[in-house]
């Protein structure tokens, strides 16, 4: 990629950092700017040009054309990169889309959901929907299982589904979900955290 | 593809139907099971070996291995049979992408959600979360402005996008969402019918 991406996100959003973790994995140099994602400014007319869902990540490609939607975005950059982050194989590229639209159906919308509603708005535990601590739990449940028998979601090594799991099953506590039960999981979001060089402590 | 897909699905869910559609399309082979979403067979101990997520659409590939998600599916049969219904320009494959998740996190939950509790559960509209009417009519206005410009979601023709994302659409009556007001999804509903070759009846 000649010229520089620019990514529009906050930090404190999994599905932004998601993004920042890819182009830096894969050494794209990128522009970042800031978008509180509390504050309304998604819902902007000059935000609602970039990405017309008015939801962050949002980004603009070095030549104007625009991309969104975090996973999208990812598979975009690592494809372009021909990186190992996206495997070529098609059936492994299908489990690797696989785990990424069940992130956005059955993981992001109940552990983030419930992390953003606790963390953020500092919402009382009894003013949150039940279901979404027993249905985050359960996708906890299955992301322990699928990695009793491996090291990372799909193949040998990190893939973008890595990159799209970690960023709220690492941060899952501040939604309330005790990961002391999963420890399958604690060891696979080291082991993510190591290859991407996230500090640890930008967990808390 | 050598020997047959083999699809579990109920055909009164879109989700399962985009595969259908996609199969037929691409002129692949394949046998169907009925798994019917009500019954609680999703959650039998056989099917949860198929898919331990306990949703349908699922399909067993002809060499024995397992795929779930009906995005990834689609992506998947699209990719294997080198189809123009998966742009090979890396950028329109991301806004394939991009729409394609978007349909499971903005457009499914509310639209697809609210037709399933009206029409399979018969719940009263006061019974059902008066947010689901709200945002599913914001995902139909974006979709009416993206369509105001071009007959298909992404590029001039055909793609898993346009699958995905007519195979709620098209029922979204049953949902109590009038298209009445959006001239140019009915356009394009008729363009990827025609082109599927799904026969008007079938949307009732």
């Amino acid at each position: 990629m000649s010229g520089k991406l620019h990514i529009y996100g906050d930090n404190r959003s999994g599905n932004c950092l998601k993004v920042r973790w890819t182009a830096e994995h894969l050494g794209v140099p990128y522009d970042w700017t800031d978008v509180d994602v509390l504050s309304g400014s998604t819902r902007a007319e000059e935000f609602l040009k970039i990405n017309p869902s008015g939801q962050v990540p949002a980004v603009i490609l070095p030549d104007g054309r625009t991309l969104s939607q975090s996973n999208a975005i990812i598979v975009y950059l690592a494809g372009l990169a021909d990186s190992s982050l996206l495997p070529t194989d098609l059936y492994e590229r299908a489990k690797v889309n696989e785990w990424l639209f069940w992130e956005q159906y059955s993981h992001e919308p109940t552990i983030a959901v419930r992390r953003f509603q606790k963390a953020f708005l500092n919402k009382p535990d009894d003013e949150i929907d039940p279901q979404l601590l027993a249905k985050g739990r359960r996708a906890l449940g299955q992301m322990e299982l699928a990695l009793a028998a491996r090291d990372y979601l799909v193949g040998d090594g990190l893939t973008v589904a890595d990159i799209a799991l970690v960023a709220y099953t690492r941060v899952a506590h501040e939604g309330g979900f005790d990961l002391s039960d999963f420890p399958n999981i604690r060891g696979w979001i080291a082991r993510v955290e190591r290859d991407l060089r996230i500090d640890q402590a930008e967990a808390a």
